[in-house]
């Protein structure tokens, strides 16, 4: 059994979906059974949830209005709002299934309530609960080709709910989980994983295999190929990922890059990828008072308003009792940052709050850290050579990041993609 | 209880939306629960249909293949077609529900599947199954207003199944009677049914109530205000309905006319309304033999082909044994009946097929009918004087229909509407 997922840009209009009905053709006849996981075509989420966001806002507001990011809160709107989106996954399942019966086979579409797949009752961002392939299995088993409507469950309400942006990804995953897949295929628009971005590096290299956690902070750190929560669930289950592009001739798009277990990896890198995110911003908390509980405090305040806080650096101050800490965050968060940790100076005790924009942040990742020394010293080196400071550092096992100023962004990745050879030279 | 229902030019836009949201809120002060149907935005089913149809056709015969009429065939394909289409009412609901919300409103949408609407499994043109009212009954008794997408229901396969062109009003009669409600009022483009087409005849006068029978010849004669199935089904479940403006003002548009059971209407008129349809044609069959069941075989092998034979005389051959017959049929039909007729002309053993085009059917309508005599006569009296050659007279219970010229058709509505008293000055 085989799940197969194409993003929103791969059925964007219907001879893309003619393409994808080919690509779906040929592996049914390889497979043995094969599900597809479709999103909506491209532009389509966007336009419904704008047409929700004008209806929720009222005519006189919505022209002046706050963009996209403000959606609606009432979990009720967020309801409506799920009911509004899932028409366009709703419909490319509904196209690519009329496009492969025309073509001979037999297929069909499957909802989210169909199948079912039964999520949490958290509109606009729900869970999947339940992992059960339901009417799917015996469906595929009988060789019917079935076409899922990604991003969509239905909630304990029997109410239509997305799991949020991005979420065909791990609706695809979940249902390659349920059938106890092979595999799952990811088409998109790039033909895999590359070592950096390809636009900063011209000779970056595609991965042809790269371990789940690895591609979990690659993820996290700013490629964006693929859904960190659809990884997480395919690392949890299991599941093969395999991302390959839509748009290659189907010869050289069968490579793509396979996201899998770190065993079935046998020539492990040091280090397989150099990742980066621009718009970072550095705030600095000087003098706190050092309490158990002041580091807790202040990141429950930044969670309480969805910033996402990253590194984290706490050092002694030179008074006594106190501490200096500094942390990252996206720069669109710092004006939220700074009035909340403002509004509660007096409970935190600091002295004095300073911040900093215009800061990248630039990671090496590979699993081979694990075993390996030295590692951070050529990271370092690097950048030395090049006459880049370094502002912060924070590590994990498997990935090492540093925080400098943006202009050497592009100077850092390509020193530290050559210094770990991750060029096409290295294949040769 | 009280069914509204908006079809799809009242939710063309979000600003009509936002009319048709205060129409219901005013509405949802005065009644003790408040369920409301729409159709989709105005031209999204035909957004949806068209693609369906092209994702059929594939893209190489979409550009010069035929309209819409030759509709995806297969059952697959129905069914799909059907998934496809549901999402214009999906859409619209979830719009009505966030302005209802909007305006302080408790409200949520309906999906066919959520209340469920069961239906039979004829995609494209299910009929529905059950009329129980589920779980709608208690949302609307705890003072949630139910905005239902119009159109769809859930077929025996728990697949998405549609009622058809202007199924909404079909799905509004049908929530209106498993609800028990008082009334259902549907909201349209005109404020009510007309003693005939205002722009045929300008001092045509909005009817404050019509008997369903009297309705029914009004809509399957040409008169587009409601769908007939809608009507039958209202009459079953004796549903009063009523018909009026989304676009007047509230004071006026309250009005409307009341489409119910003879008995509530103290003062019937003879003659109710004038309707016509043009674009008729006349087939003749010449020296038909006499057996029994020839008329049997000419009309099965018209139901065969989808054409709808209207009215019909046969009357005796000069030739011993034979009959001529007449019968009418709508003129685009008219190749397809001829080829038929022809290929079968060796079993039906006619002598002669001539047919005509540029007819017009020009009909009465009135309850009174059934219990005053003269009718008839002042009919032809009235086309007489005008000079209005009859060609064909059928007749029923409750009306008397007319084939003539269709260069008099305008003629011969006013001549009618005049002779009859209908018009404006009748009341005053």
């Amino acid at each position: 059994r085989l799940v197969l997922k194409f993003g929103g840009t791969s059925v964007a209009d219907l001879s893309r979906i003619e393409r994808v009905a080919r690509i779906v053709a040929a592996a049914a006849e390889d497979a043995d059974g094969v599900a597809v996981v479709v999103s909506a075509m491209a532009g389509d989420t966007n336009r419904l949830l704008g047409l929700a966001e004008e209806a929720v806002r009222g005519p006189a507001v919505s022209s002046a209005g706050p963009g996209l990011d403000d959606a609606p809160t009432s979990r009720a709107a967020r309801a409506e709002t799920d009911t509004i989106a899932a028409c366009g996954e709703q419909l490319s399942a509904g196209l690519l299934a009329l496009t492969l019966q025309r073509m001979g086979l037999r297929a069909r579409s499957w909802l989210g309530w169909q199948m079912p797949m039964a999520t949490d009752g958290a509109y606009g961002a729900a869970r999947i609960a339940d992992l059960s392939a339901g009417a799917l299995g015996p469906a595929i088993d009988s060789g019917e080709i079935a076409v899922i409507a990604g991003y969509q469950g239905v909630s304990p309400e029997n109410r239509v709910a997305t799991l949020g942006r991005g979420g065909s990804d791990t609706s695809a995953v979940a249902v390659a989980a349920a059938l106890k897949a092979e595999r799952c295929d990811i088409y998109t628009d790039v033909d895999g994983v590359y070592t950096t971005d390809p636009r900063v590096v011209p000779g970056a290299r595609r991965l042809d295999r790269i371990s789940y956690e690895e591609m979990l902070e690659m993820a996290s750190l700013g490629a964006k190929v693929l859904q960190t929560r659809s990884v997480e669930l395919a690392m949890a289950h299991a599941v093969p990922l395999r991302v390959l592009s839509s748009f290659e001739e189907p010869s050289r798009a069968r490579q793509g890059t396979l996201v899998c277990d770190e065993g079935l990896i046998l020539e492990k890198q040091i280090v397989s990828g150099v990742a980066f995110t621009r718009d970072e911003a550095r705030v600095n908390l000087l003098a706190l008072r050092d309490d158990p509980g002041v580091a807790a405090k202040i990141f429950s305040l930044m969670a309480k308003r969805d910033i996402n806080v990253d590194m984290i650096v706490q050092s002694k101050s030179r008074q006594a009792n106190a501490a200096n800490m500094v942390f990252t965050l996206p720069h669109k968060d710092l004006p939220d940052a700074r009035e909340a940790l403002e509004s509660a100076r007096e409970t935190l005790g600091y002295q004095e709050m300073t911040s900093e924009t215009g800061l990248s942040k630039v990671s090496i990742i590979g699993v081979g850290m694990k075993s390996h020394t030295g590692v951070a010293e050529k990271m370092f080196q690097a950048l030395a050579d090049k006459g880049i400071n370094i502002d912060v550092i924070s590590t994990s096992e498997i990935k090492i990041s540093v925080l400098i100023s943006a202009e050497y962004t592009e100077l850092a990745v390509r020193a530290l993609h050559a210094a770990y050879g991750l060029g096409e030279a290295a294949d040769s």
